[in-house]
């Protein structure tokens, strides 16, 4: 049963009549097409029965081919999508009396041009229904997400071969971007992140033109897009002998995120696990300088969810997605985080990077 | 007088107590701070007399230093940013009773939250408010997207001059970020667009493994992001020489963008600047395959306020940037776009680009 056919079953159990998305990555899921429409409206409406489209005039050429649609409603510029839909359903027999909306992606200024349309309709949050498909991953997902990884491990083992004495941050970005480019990477998931020594002490620091130095540890952060998936991975590796302090707290990261790891099963609690890598930080005597969630779900999106985090009570099932990063980050000091991507199967957390976590010590490069 | 004095006063006068922004272009337009929060809030809160901040934890140590700020509040992961607004306020002799939101921008689920902490309060779309602030660029904001349009000409030459027999276009897009990101720039505005033949006739194509041929047109379409602006530019060159309905189509395109280029000036509005380019392409025979607006906005996004599209009624006034890009698309033939964006001065428009906009005829390589 498709994932449409399932959210219109759903529907008809919850007696909803319309699902309207308008978030670029759920029209993908949907009906693979993939676009960044910017501002402009492009949506998918699913009826118990049908579903249309709304698209730019623009992107109607692609958009009539998508076979899960069987109306497509393009507009120009200067008309409104809203007129254009309003339009065709006067000249359809469907009611419509109650809408799901997803509220944490659905903008104010189009739920009031929702409302204008259908104006004797009941909104109702119906975010959970299509999160819950998407957060289990079909395995044609997971193919594609393993792909992803491979890409991010290469590019990995693009940074590290890559550092050599006063090399820059930002060079080694365009770097590893470069090479990613080369074979086809249209996107990286977010802003690749090369950060040197003390730099990386910032959960969200910004590579720069800071040179890199021997004994220093360098954090790689970063992740591709690849066919609409994406992957997301951290080293922190060692450029020459770091100080016993760095290994130190190296160890204790690893531990955490290894504990974490590998107690992954379904039926446990996203929150549970957050608490065993944070008891692992805690109890070395560092948890105030782990200041940021265990995880995030990723898949279309780079984080997506749920969240890996203290308290969440999601429940962790077959075929879920998410990151385990722990990280310590001493101001001024040193930061380490480590992070791979898992799914989780019948036999616990299988990870998507295989890029080895043991500290790894590259040779000084003059 | 800053733009948050300037809003302030506004306020006042509109009776508003708040104004609320969480979307990161405008935190980082008030207070500097630039920052991707992705799902966490970060937000703005300015009071007739104060600016509070929302922020994740993670960024507390950056956001402290935020001199526009009178109070930060972080929050962790764990917590909601909700809860912790409610005891501050809690904690205040302040009264709110009237809060401006940026519908455009603001989510449905958010919209919720904040009428939880705020339930007595009425809520007004503010979104002219900031607008009209961002979309009359300051001197300093105008130095900088200089500064960003002539990046934008350097990695047109960078692709320009790469071309060659059989290169793919997304070797092409590597190599113009790589050599961009080398220099500095960590990001492009929006994926860099290098399109062969006739595949640049889709207005939103993707650069894939096609290889170039001579007698092709080459389609460029990017931008870079500096210092929180952004760029945008697009030229349609020839490799080596094309088709007489290639030059003809160019040199219509070129003339519609060239009559509204100069037609630039206060008071008109963008519908009528949209009219002169179209009525080119029209009169020409070829309105039907100019299927997109004449251009939009831009400033800390690459499409912003205003739009420039028929019947649109926003008056230009000095100060105001946009793009100005017609295009002729016909499928499985050929697409031309020529593209400056540009400001409005008592002289008339003036380019942040600089590439010439005659036919680029490059030689053929081996």
């Amino acid at each position: 049963m498709t994932i449409i056919a399932q959210l219109q079953d759903e529907m008809k159990s919850e007696n909803l009549d319309l699902l309207y998305y308008d978030d670029p990555l759920v029209v993908s899921y949907l009906t693979g097409f993939e676009s960044d429409p910017h501002e402009r409206v492009l949506a998918v409406l699913l009826f118990q029965d049908a579903l249309w489209m709304i698209c730019p005039a623009m992107e109607y050429p692609s958009v009539k081919t998508i076979k899960e649609a069987q109306l497509v409603l393009p507009y120009k510029d200067e008309n409104s999508p809203w007129a254009i839909l309003k339009e065709a359903l006067d000249h359809s027999p469907k009611q419509v009396t109650r809408i799901g909306i997803s509220e944490d992606t659905l903008s104010v200024a189009r739920y009031h041009s929702l409302r204008s349309v259908f104006k004797e309709a009941e909104f109702e949050n119906s975010t959970s229904l299509i999160q819950n498909k998407r957060v289990i991953k079909q395995p044609h997902e997971i193919t594609i997400m393993k792909e992803a990884g491979d890409l991010a491990d290469k590019a990995l083992k693009v940074g590290m071969d890559y550092l050599k004495n006063g090399i820059s941050e930002e060079e080694v970005v365009a770097k590893i971007e470069y090479e990613m480019k080369k074979i086809g990477v249209a996107d990286m998931s977010f802003s690749t992140m090369v950060l040197f020594g003390d730099h990386a002490a910032s959960p969200h620091g910004t590579p720069g033109k800071r040179q890199l130095q021997p004994g220093e540890l360098v954090l790689f952060d970063l992740g591709v897009v690849h066919k609409g998936y994406t992957s997301d991975v951290t080293r922190t590796v060692a450029y020459g002998e770091v100080s016993e302090k760095a290994k130190e707290i190296y160890h204790i990261v690893l531990e955490a995120q290894e504990m974490a790891q590998k107690a992954v099963k379904a039926g446990m609690t996203t929150g549970e696990l957050d608490a065993i890598a944070r008891t692992v930080i805690k109890e070395a005597g560092y948890g105030e300088y782990f200041t940021h969630r265990l995880g995030h779900g990723l898949g279309k999106s780079v984080h997506e969810f749920p969240d890996v985090a203290p308290n969440v009570t999601v429940e962790l099932k077959n075929g879920m997605c998410f990151s385990i990063e722990p990280g310590i980050y001493i101001e001024n000091s040193v930061g380490v985080r480590i992070e791979d991507c898992v799914y989780v199967t019948d036999n616990g957390a299988i990870p998507f990077t295989h890029t080895p976590k043991e500290l790894i010590v590259l040779p000084v490069k003059e």
